[in-house]
């Protein structure tokens, strides 16, 4: 990648989805239990969620996370709050403060980026350790519209005072790393499952299993500069 | 609504969304069953399924419907071509074949408008009778986005040689009702299983609990022109 001087652009920042990607959601099927749903709705719920805020995205609307999360719950409001406030309470993958240290002694500077609200994850951070390694904790909500649209990742390049092409995202959802790949980032997907990539997107830039290790990938693909 | 000139824009043509609004989806459990799925996980499949192609169209992509539900199903090719040949055997809803030719005799032109492929229903409404009161069958391949985008309602205007402000766009998924709204048609939603709208969704313009009824609902709203 190259900027229009033919400079080479270094990869400089390294963006995080959060949902799934940093946090372990699965703690979430017990409230969903303590709310009458069963716990196995979790994945219909989620896949759901965000089937309802790439809608908006895709007609060029938004609305906060949490109003389309408690929504698609169809439980009276309290019990949507009770399950919503167990996002403050998940933790974050084995693999993930490991990873962003590595990432971070490297040389590469850390964002997160959520379809969520900053605020959501904060406590979750905190009791991984790793909020003095994240620069910027970004949200969509200042974006205006939800990932895998164009926006959020432009939105993230101008805070961290860089191009696209000096970003990799980095996320578990096969769509996230499409919408950064379309948008000039480097797409880096986490298959911490060991599924298949979807054969109708185009490859990632980078695959993992686990967010230790991608330090090491992301230098052999393009040396960091000093920070 | 009026054009530019302040004559008022009657409702010519009513767009019928496909899936779920008109056919009855849940004879594809036992197909899900037949490869080793659990019949649960039909609605998980297909929220995913709109996820992603929704995560496309927000990002300015669009791949096929049958690639995008055959590889969220997770099994052997074989075993998706099972599940998607289901599709061919569904039927339409009781209210559906009575509800449409109300319409065409109230003098409204009927389209289909499917974020499936137009092939895939073709089956269902040839046995339902109503091939003959459907003008056009429109798939969202022929317009480069799946639906809620713009240009598949804008792609559907120009095959009927109206403005969007002459369509009515008819369906069971809030999101479509919703970006219909917004590329300028008339939102009707079928609340066929009795449930909330989405209160972070603008209200739609019309509600009703079944397509029949919808002719009356419609006329008394703006009174159509005769064919």
């Amino acid at each position: 990648m190259a900027d229009s001087t033919g400079r080479a652009l270094s990869l400089r920042v390294v963006v995080f989805d959060v949902n799934e990607t940093l946090s372990d959601m699965s703690p979430l099927r017990r409230r969903l239990v303590d709310v009458g749903l069963a716990a196995d709705r979790l994945d219909a719920w989620f896949a759901g969620v965000l089937r309802d805020g790439f809608a908006l995205a895709a007609a060029g609307d938004a609305r906060p996370f949490g109003e389309i999360a408690g929504a698609n719950l169809g439980v009276p409001p309290d019990a949507a709050a009770h399950v919503l406030a167990g996002f403050a309470e998940l933790d974050v993958h084995p693999d993930v403060a490991a990873g962003m240290r590595e990432l971070a002694a490297s040389g590469y500077r850390l964002v997160t980026l959520t379809n969520g609200s900053a605020g959501m994850s904060e406590a979750m951070f905190a009791r991984a350790g790793v909020l003095d390694v994240l620069e910027h904790r970004l949200s969509v909500e200042d974006a205006g519209r939800w990932k895998p649209a164009r926006e959020p990742y432009e939105y993230a390049a101008r805070v961290c005072r860089v191009e696209p092409a000096q970003m990799a995202l980095v996320a578990v959802h096969p769509w996230d790393v499409h919408g950064a790949q379309r948008a000039g980032l480097t797409g880096v997907w986490v298959n911490r499952a060991h599924t298949d990539y979807p054969a109708y997107l185009p490859d990632p830039d980078v695959v993992v299993d686990a967010v230790t290790g991608l330090a090491g990938a992301l230098s052999r693909r393009d040396p960091p500069r000093p920070r």
